[in-house]
């Protein structure tokens, strides 16, 4: 992975970071540094996450998967972290799996999704580590009355992730299900690269081997200097524009297929970084989609904004046809992938040409070996912000208060607080 | 439509606005209201928009479609403002028409997609007010080959909307294609309501005449005081509160249907009000499943978040059946519909206890009148705010800077500035 931080630097960008600033930085890179390998070598809650590249088992998950894999369709029941791995994985190299995540209680959407699918030849992948997750649990067993009525024996296409105890390893126990153990010390929202997401990625013909060879890229690069390390000099950078006022930072890919990573992107950085009115916003966005949307905003907006652009460094070919069209000349001859690199590097100029601080990363290709170097790196780079915020980043101790309350409002134990009310209507 | 601005005054959130801040507010929005209605009876450019609830001509949409009404899958060629609406009104609204929106100009999405699709039973809808939009006409004439190479003839499946010049005009004059006006005086942006978006609402089954109505339902509400407009009420506290702090404007729908709906919001929000250094930057989220996202972000990040909750009043049932699995006593015998309300009730009330200001929306229902209602008060409500920030709401000169440039080094005549590099690898 390569990370150009050019644009980022105060010569280019307000707010920007001076090369000195970056210098000084460097040493709190090096002393995080060793906080995170420390962290790595004693298997640590959360740092844990960072070794998956070797503790990860890529043949117990393809040895999981290999009676199902004559489905034609995959339904991975999950929500927040056991669902935007997968989701990730597959949305950018899947081949063909028709592929759902069920991770919201729509009724409308439920009831629409599974009268749909042909649930004889679905694949339902039930991942929550507690085996409680109201989201998670209420689909499960909505999922599973459908299958039955439907005439289909669930407990054929049935696949679990879950600790090593609770309601689901017990159920998957009871009846002999396949189960996966999710990975011990690693939270939710880090474990793309774990038996949570990797078996949605092997249905979909994802090469797991090449997936996590290209995470142990990542690990091996890690070190005690950004500018020795692409994942660390993106964290630092983001971490240095966002105390010097760059509070928003908005992925933008220029890769369709990179789309939900940019969303997990936002899942990483808000909910691991978040805390003590700390913590970055994510905003995401798809290039050139958005530049039809948020670049007007970026560039002449607010300067409250880093811009993440990535992209990779090759794309198939789709040529754009020969046209009569009056001022298309431009175009003719020319291939899909010239127009939207185009369109990446201007646009990348453009943020600079208005100071718009801005980081390019680039990839070779959207392929396994890429993703996993990419996947890996991101979680580094957000390990690394932590330690510089100095924020707890593996836990997520402000979502209890809600779903304490919502499980009171359930059960007609809990009253909510009165609300202040204004209405209009 | 509903509105509840009580989580957003400072007797709950900080940011937030005191009850005399918003009476002082309220006579700029008389002023700003009477800017509104005397653009609206000049049908002035921008103002136009908020005039489609009448002059959209719904018949003429249908008798456009109605030849193309055989075919299963649609597939609207267009970017920005040209494909959002579209997308949001099919995703919300649709009845079975399988839809896709060809947005950027990704060669590995493209040529996948086109690999996919019966191309022989798919409508294509271009849609380009200039007829010159780069990414829309280079995917047409990808698409106008692929048709051709599948033995389809595009003359017989291609609705075009477009300006009345222009090089999309001539084609579809040429050949003799059903082509129907962009409407005058109407950014994009604001273009759901019209010919550019409401061919694909009626492919795909909705009802035009109940969604303008909804959207008519609207601009009747309009009036001079925040404290009798829904619409109003919306856009001035959004912008009372940013100007206090709340430079986040976090779309959070309770309804899957209305996931769209949100990157619709962002859109507008962000090319409408982001100029001079001013504007709220939109994120994109979906209740309930950015609880287990970006919630933690929300509670316990910095103060500069507003948390737009939207729902429907009612929704389809989706009963969860009952279990013996342990601690799950509480959802059975629920309804999915019962879960996702209690999580709204209660992430509003988790908000409220921090004191994160949000704003509560309510419709009647997922159902075109609702929705017509929902993007019109949303569009009037942005309007407003760009009144009050003075802004040009209707413009977006920051985007033409790239624009030129890509097409520069697609042409070959020009460089790029010099750009500052820092590379890490």
């Amino acid at each position: 992975m390569r990370v150009d931080i050019g644009n980022a630097l105060a010569a280019t960008a307000r707010p920007g970071v001076s090369a000195d600033a970056l210098d000084r930085l460097d040493d709190r890179v090096a002393a995080a540094h060793d906080r995170i390998a420390d962290g790595m070598a004693d298997s640590e809650f959360g740092y844990a996450a960072l070794n998956l590249p070797e503790t990860a088992d890529p043949a117990a998950v393809e040895a999981a998967v290999e009676p199902l894999a004559d489905a034609d369709t995959l339904l991975t029941v999950g929500i927040g972290g056991s669902a935007l791995g997968a989701a990730t994985l597959v949305d950018a190299l899947g081949d063909g799996l028709d592929y759902h995540a069920l991770d919201n209680v729509d009724p409308a959407h439920v009831r629409d999704l599974l009268a749909d699918l042909d649930l004889a030849d679905t694949v339902v992948h039930v991942v929550s580590r507690s085996g409680t997750t109201a989201e998670t649990l209420a689909n499960f067993l909505v999922v599973r009355d459908a299958m039955a009525d439907a005439g289909v024996d669930w407990t054929e296409r049935t696949l679990v992730t879950t600790g090593v105890e609770g309601n689901l390893r017990d159920l998957a126990d009871d009846h002999g299900l396949p189960v996966l153990d999710a990975p011990e010390g690693v939270p939710g929202r880090f474990s793309a690269l774990s038996t949570v997401a990797l078996p949605a990625a092997a249905l979909a013909g994802v090469d797991l081997d090449e997936l996590l060879a290209g995470a142990a890229a990542g690990r091996d690069a890690l070190s005690g200097s950004l500018y020795d390390c692409p994942a660390y000099a993106y964290g630092a950078v983001a971490y240095a524009l966002d105390v010097r006022g760059a509070s928003v930072n908005a992925m933008l890919p220029y890769a369709e297929g990179l789309e939900t990573f940019a969303e997990w992107f936002a899942q990483l950085w808000a909910e691991s970084l978040g805390k003590d009115g700390l913590g970055q916003t994510p905003a995401r966005a798809l290039g050139a989609t958005d530049q039809h949307s948020q670049l007007q905003l970026y560039r002449a907006g607010p300067r409250d904004k880093l811009v993440t652009m990535v992209r990779p460094e090759s794309r198939p070919d789709c040529a754009i046809p020969e046209t009569d069209l009056d001022g298309l000349d431009y175009l003719a001859g020319g291939d899909l992938g010239g127009l939207l690199d185009a369109e990446f590097e201007a646009t990348e100029a453009s943020l600079a040409e208005s100071g718009v601080p801005s980081v390019r990363v680039e990839l070779p290709a959207v392929d396994a070996h890429s993703l996993g170097r990419l996947l890996f790196d991101i979680e580094a780079a957000c390990v690394l912000a932590g330690e510089l915020y100095g924020v707890e980043t593996f836990t997520q101790p402000a979502v209890e208060w809600g779903k304490d309350a919502a499980r009171g409002l359930l059960r007609g134990e809990a009253d909510l607080p009165e609300k202040d009310v204004l209405v209009v209507e």
